[in-house]
């Protein structure tokens, strides 16, 4: 099978890793000529939003995905009109425009923060009077790891804060008071089965994923109401593949942040730690096959590589696997992950030392705070 | 890292499948337009004999390995003056010619069948005299997969063995009576540390591995025996990378059959059922990496797919991975593999029956023998 696949980053990358040995081959459209997935497939540098080009370039494709979700929706649903693209381009328009996602997920009376829509000055008192500080200011549409948000404090933060995004459409969200955010991925076949990894603890900076554990024990007492959203929410929307979907755990229990249609990096620890990996889960979805297990062997550990890969001296730790997207440096840019391997808790709390060396002092703290917070 | 293999085949796929993570890169060194690694690097078509244009075309690469033991060794030493080389190209060398390798054993004090050169009739004649029948005849140079070889069952099938390979340099070697055939993967690196896969018991017909087994409850008492033959080789030859011996199982013990200086299709089922598999962990030897574990997630039922991909249904089973080559079907050829995982023994037992529907008579009967001479 010929997959067409929207964007060829590091979750390109690892699909087509994962989809090379189902005998698939792999096209990917990215207007980057050094996109990291290109040593896997044929690149096509086009831009997404040449919908004519991009269908002519994956008219050979039996089915075509997409590894981002700024890909615009109607170019999706130009392709739609051709090929068999899944998750469907709706799921995608659902997720693209915040205010959007926050009345999907109201509607079906799940949890979400308060919030409102601002297009003026006005509008953002109004809100501010309402929803009352602290709240996040966050542009409705092309946002992503923290980018085009800005946090209110106080009214003392406004003036600054809307000079900073009043070009944009904006959404007011309420600040959830949470005690740790988490996610959890599912997968859903064309016939409606679904299948749930665990949820996963994931540790945010600056709007970055930093660290991922999974399964954490401070997460399983909300494992069946995370399923229940995430099946509320993928047969609403007819869903097929993985999506992802972030939370945050609060006293009130579990508040929905977003979701993301698409494979995430909040699963990464998939390719090592679960049976079946999402992104081969992914794939086996959209092309038709039985979906794979997603049990997992212990507990894994994730850690985000951001800006440049650390020593490859790392590899020393037993259990740990290497993930380089074979990207140039960059400030803030993911670089790479390492997935740790670990069969009982025990175990995990016994050889976080290992990390100590080889990560700074700050963001090793944060990953023994992260494990603490479990224990 | 960007590595060389000379050889594009399923070995070198799987191996790029495994270094693309590790950040390799990689060029493929093979006369055939359709080598199935190709879609994971630069393929480069040239001859194996052709030294120097194989190492203009390897001249950017860190190292240089090989997927076959066939590469002319003259070729192999060639890039050894420019090249690092891994394994060494006399470990190459040793295994490419039966009798020195019958030779290499004897001289290590490993047990090996008893043999004897054969060059012309008389010498054939004395062989018999001295080794007995039943007896194999083989070409000492290029055989695979039970080609180049016949077997003796009485003087009368003298005549006709002689005639068939007469042409070429021959050993004779005695008829092991074996209760069944196991093989072991051991890698070493730059260091002399050695890390070792647990036994596999093997099924061999017609010359071609169909079924692999590991671990196997049937060779636990072999464990430490072929670690010790294993160790013994790798230090005797330098050798850095993966190496895999096979062996038969008779009232003696353990015999070893024949040694091959690369990855090996009897540890295909390392890459999900063992921490780090033999590719990885031979590609983190030839770089100069940290081994990985080599520690097991359970057993690993590994079945080659030899002529044609059976239907993908089988996927539907539990815990299965597939192992697609993209190699046109042909007689005899082995275009891709599946590898079933079960926690324990019990669940290996409860669960074969599912592979019934997906397998001809004759082959499920065969599968379920192995898995009852080990219980």
């Amino acid at each position: 099978m010929h997959v067409g696949i929207l964007g060829g980053g590091q979750l390109a990358r690892m699909m087509a890793l994962a989809g090379v040995p189902l005998g698939h081959q792999f096209t990917f459209i990215d207007p980057a000529p050094d996109a990291c997935a290109q040593n896997l497939g044929q690149l096509k540098m086009i831009g997404w939003d040449e919908p004519e080009a991009v269908a002519e370039a994956l008219a050979d494709c039996d089915c075509v995905t997409f590894d981002f979700e700024n890909v615009p929706a109607s170019t999706l649903a130009y392709l739609a009109k051709h090929h068999q693209v899944q998750p469907n381009p709706s799921a995608l328009k659902v997720s693209q425009d915040r205010l959007t996602e926050k009345e999907f997920f109201s509607r079906l009376g799940i949890p979400v923060a308060p919030f409102a829509s601002v297009v003026s000055r006005p509008e953002l008192l109004a809100a501010i009077e309402t929803i009352g500080v602290p709240a996040v200011l966050k542009t409705r549409c092309l946002g992503y790891d923290g980018k085009g948000q800005a946090l209110i404090r106080s009214t003392e933060d406004l003036e600054a804060t809307w000079q900073q995004l009043e070009n944009s459409d904006l959404i007011l969200e309420g600040w959830v008071d949470f005690h740790h955010e988490c996610a959890i991925t599912a997968v859903r076949d064309f016939q409606g089965d679904i299948k749930f990894y665990p949820l996963t603890h994931t540790v945010h900076e600056q709007g970055i994923l930093q660290f991922a554990l999974s399964p954490s024990p401070v997460n399983s007492q909300w494992q069946s109401s995370a399923e229940e959203i995430a099946r509320t929410v993928l047969d609403e929307l007819d869903y097929v593949g993985c999506l992802t979907i972030e939370f945050f755990v609060s006293d009130k229990g579990l508040i929905v942040n977003e979701f993301a249609p698409r494979v995430h990096n909040s699963a990464h620890w998939s390719i090592e730690g679960a049976v079946c990996s999402q992104f081969e889960n992914h794939l086996r979805a959209i092309s038709g096959r039985p979906l794979g297990q997603t049990q997992v062997h212990g507990h894994s550990l994730m850690i985000n590589f951001i800006g440049q890969m650390p020593s490859q001296a790392m590899l020393e730790i037993p259990n740990l696997h290497w993930h380089d997207y074979g990207k140039k440096p960059r400030e803030g840019r993911k670089v790479g992950h390492a997935t740790w391997c670990v069969h009982d808790w025990s175990g995990l709390k016994a050889g976080l030392k290992s990390f100590e060396s080889f990560l700074n002092q700050d963001r090793y703290q944060t990953l023994s705070g992260l494990v603490e917070l479990a224990d």
